[in-house]
C-alpha cells in the first residue's frame, strides 16, 4: 500500500471509520493532518512487523479526549512533533518506528501523519484491530507491555507524565488530566520493543484499513451494490476472516445516554417493508452487540459497522439519525483478539455483559 | 523554637489548626508523622530565611486531596521519602531546605515531619500565612515562581509529573489526578531559590504557629480565660499585627453545601443572652468573612478562627455543631498578603466577593 495523494488519504480515513465500529473519534482531523504531510511530499512508510529488529524501539501516539471536542479542535503538527521530542528526551533514546494503538477512528490516521512528519516507519499493525474507549484495552497491555510512561500534552504547552502501577490506573489518570485541560490532549505511550510488537500486536491492520476504504470507494464507482465488493474483500474464511451483511433497513429508534463519561446508545432498525423484522444494536462508545429479532448475531470484540445503505459510507454513533437507510455489517475480530486472556479484558464481560463471547461465523453459519 | 517532644508537636498542630482558619486539612495525620520522627530523636531544624544562601535550592511538599479522605488515610513516611528522592532525580539537583507552602492545617506539620526525616532545615516561612484551597494561592505564585514541575505520588506507586503553563492550570491538573487516584495524594512542588524565599515568602509563620499552639495550652492552664493570653500574643500593633475577639456566643444555624468541589458554608451565631446580637461567618473551604449584625468585621485574606469558648481549641469547619459555645477571633494577614498584587489573587475578589478588602484593624478600631 502507498499513501501518496488526497484520494489515498481519504480511503485510509474511510477504512478507519469502518474499523472505528461507531466510535474511535472522527478520523477527519487526522485526515487533514496526514493530507498536509502528503501534499508536502512526506509520504508515510508502512512496514511489516517482521522487518523490525527485535530490539527496535517502538512507540504509540494517540489522542485522549472527547470526540465532540476533537472535531472542533484541529490537530497541531507542531504539538505532535514536540510531543515526540519530549518523549524521546524522557525515555532517553530515539524511536525507530511508530505503531498505532487503535486502528479505528482518529488514532491510526493521525499516527500515519506523525510517521510521515518524523520520517519514521509505521508498523502495519495496531493494538486492537478496531476501536475501544480506554487505553488499557489493547493486546499490548494484555500481554504485559505497560502503557507508562504516558506523556500528555495540550496545545497551550501544558504537559504531564504519568507513571502508573497498572494500565487501568494510567487510563484513569490520563482521562482526568485530559478533562482538566478541556477534554482533548495528545499522548505518547506504550514504549515497546520490536520483539513485543511481533508477538503481541494485531497484525496487518493498517493495510486492511486502507483496503476497506479503497474497496468501498471503488465498489461504489464500479458495482451496482458497493456491499458486494466489501463482502468479497472481507469474507475470506480461508484466511480466517468472516464478514456478514446482517441487516438492511432504516433506523426507527435511537436512544443516547451520556452516563459516567460513557456514551451509551441503543439503535433500533426495521427491515425495509417488514416492520416485524427488527435489529437492535447496543453501543457503549462503540457498537458492541447486535440482536436480530432478539437473537444475538454479533458480540464484542467482533466488529459491527453501520453504513449508509446506498454509498456504504460508515456512520459513527453520534451521526446516526432517525429514518436513516442503513445496512449493518459484522466482521470477525482478529484471532489474537479472541484468545481467552484477551476476551477476559475486552470480551463481553469487559463491558458488563453476562453472556459468553460467540464468534460471528458460529452465530451466522 | 524547638520541637523535641509530644507536647511540642501537639502545640504545633494546635497552632496549625488555628491558622487553618477552618480548613487546610486536619493536622492530625501530620502530627502523628512528625511525632514519630521526634520520638526517634529526629528533630526538625527550623531556620530563618536569611540563613539561606541566595542560590540555595528550596522545595515544598504538600498533600492534595479531600480532607475527609485524608483523615481515614494515614500518612506514609516511606511515600514522602520516595517523593523527595524522585523529585530530586527529576530536578537533577539536591534540595538544601524545605518550605511549607501553607502554614494552616496539615501541610506545615507534615513538612516539619519530612524535614526531620530527611535531615533538611525547614524555613520559618510559608506561602500564605494561613490556609487556602488551591495551590496557586501563594505569594510564590503571585511573584512569578512557578509551581511546576509538580510531582504527584500516591501510596500504591502511581506517579505523575505536571509541567503547566501557569499555576492555575497546575492546580486543575493536579486536582484531577488526585481525584482519579482516590482524592489523597502527596506532591512536591514550587522549586525555588533562597533568594526567592527571602523576597516572596510570608516570614516567621512556623514560629508564630508554634507560639499560638503553645500559648493556647499555657493560657488554658494558667489563666482564668485562655483568650486573654491569645489576644496578648497576637494583638501587637507595634509589630503590625492586629487581633480582635469578634464574638462570644453559640452556633444557632449551620448551612453546608458541597458545590463544584468546594465546601461552602454559612455559620450563624447568637450572643449569649442576646438573640438579637448575631454574627454570620461565611466559608468556602476556609472561613472567609464575618458579618456582625450585618456589618463586615473581617474579610479574606485576614484570618478568622472559631474556637471552643472554654478551652480556646480551634474548630475546623466540618467539626462545627449546632449549639456549640464558641468565640470568634480575627487576625490581620501578614503585610505581604495585603499588597495589591496579592489581593488581586486571594483578596475578596478571588472568592467571588464584590466588596473591596478592608483591614480588620480599620473595621474594628
Amino acid at each position: 500500500m502507498e499513501i501518496r495523494n488526497k484520494q489515498d488519504v481519504r480511503d485510509m480515513a474511510r477504512g478507519a471509520a469502518f474499523l472505528g465500529v461507531g466510535g474511535g473519534g472522527d478520523p477527519y482531523v487526522g485526515q487533514l493532518m496526514l493530507q498536509q504531510e502528503v501534499l508536502k511530499g512526506r509520504y508515510p512508510r508502512v512496514i511489516k512487523a517482521d522487518e523490525l529488529d527485535d530490539d527496535a524501539r517502538v512507540l504509540s501516539v494517540c489522542g485522549i479526549g472527547s470526540p465532540p471536542v476533537l472535531v472542533e479542535h484541529l490537530l497541531s503538527s507542531r504539538l505532535l512533533s514536540e510531543l515526540m521530542d519530549r518523549m524521546e528526551e524522557h525515555l532517553g533514546y530515539s524511536i525507530d518506528a511508530l505503531i498505532s494503538a487503535e486502528i479505528g477512528g482518529l488514532n491510526s490516521v493521525m499516527t500515519l501523519g506523525v510517521a510521515a512528519q518524523r520520517d519514521l516507519p509505521l508498523i502495519d499493525a495496531d493494538g486492537m484491530g478496531r476501536a475501544f474507549p480506554k487505553l488499557e484495552l489493547v493486546t499490548f497491555s494484555v500481554y504485559g507491555c505497560p502503557a507508562s510512561p504516558v506523556m500528555i500534552m495540550d496545545e497551550l504547552g501544558n504537559m504531564a507524565i504519568v507513571q502508573s502501577r497498572d494500565d487501568a490506573t494510567a487510563e484513569m489518570m490520563s482521562r482526568a488530566i485530559s478533562s482538566s485541560l478541556g477534554a482533548m490532549v495528545y499522548s505518547a505511550l506504550y514504549p515497546m520493543t520490536g520483539r513485543q510488537v511481533k508477538d503481541f500486536a494485531v497484525h496487518d491492520t493498517i493495510s486492511l484499513c486502507y483496503s476497506i476504504g479503497k474497496c468501498i470507494r471503488e465498489s461504489r464507482e464500479e458495482l451496482d451494490n458497493p456491499f458486494d465488493g466489501l463482502l468479497a474483500l472481507l469474507n475470506r474464511p480461508e484466511e480466517g476472516r468472516h464478514c456478514r451483511l446482517l441487516f438492511d433497513g432504516k433506523i426507527v429508534d435511537l436512544v443516547h445516554e451520556i452516563r459516567d463519561a460513557w456514551h451509551f446508545g441503543t439503535i433500533t432498525m426495521e427491515a425495509n417493508g417488514n416492520p416485524d423484522d427488527v435489529m437492535v444494536v447496543e453501543m457503549q462508545n462503540e457498537y458492541l452487540a447486535a440482536r436480530h429479532n432478539g437473537k444475538t448475531v454479533t458480540m464484542v470484540p467482533d466488529l459491527l459497522c453501520i453504513l449508509d445503505a446506498e454509498t456504504a459510507e460508515p456512520i459513527t454513533g453520534e451521526r446516526l439519525k432517525y429514518g436513516q437507510r442503513i445496512k449493518v455489517v459484522g466482521l470477525s475480530a482478529a484471532p489474537i483478539m479472541r484468545r481467552p486472556e484477551c476476551l477476559a479484558v475486552f470480551g463481553p464481560g469487559g463491558f458488563g455483559y453476562k453472556e459468553e463471547f460467540k464468534p460471528i461465523e458460529e452465530l451466522n453459519p
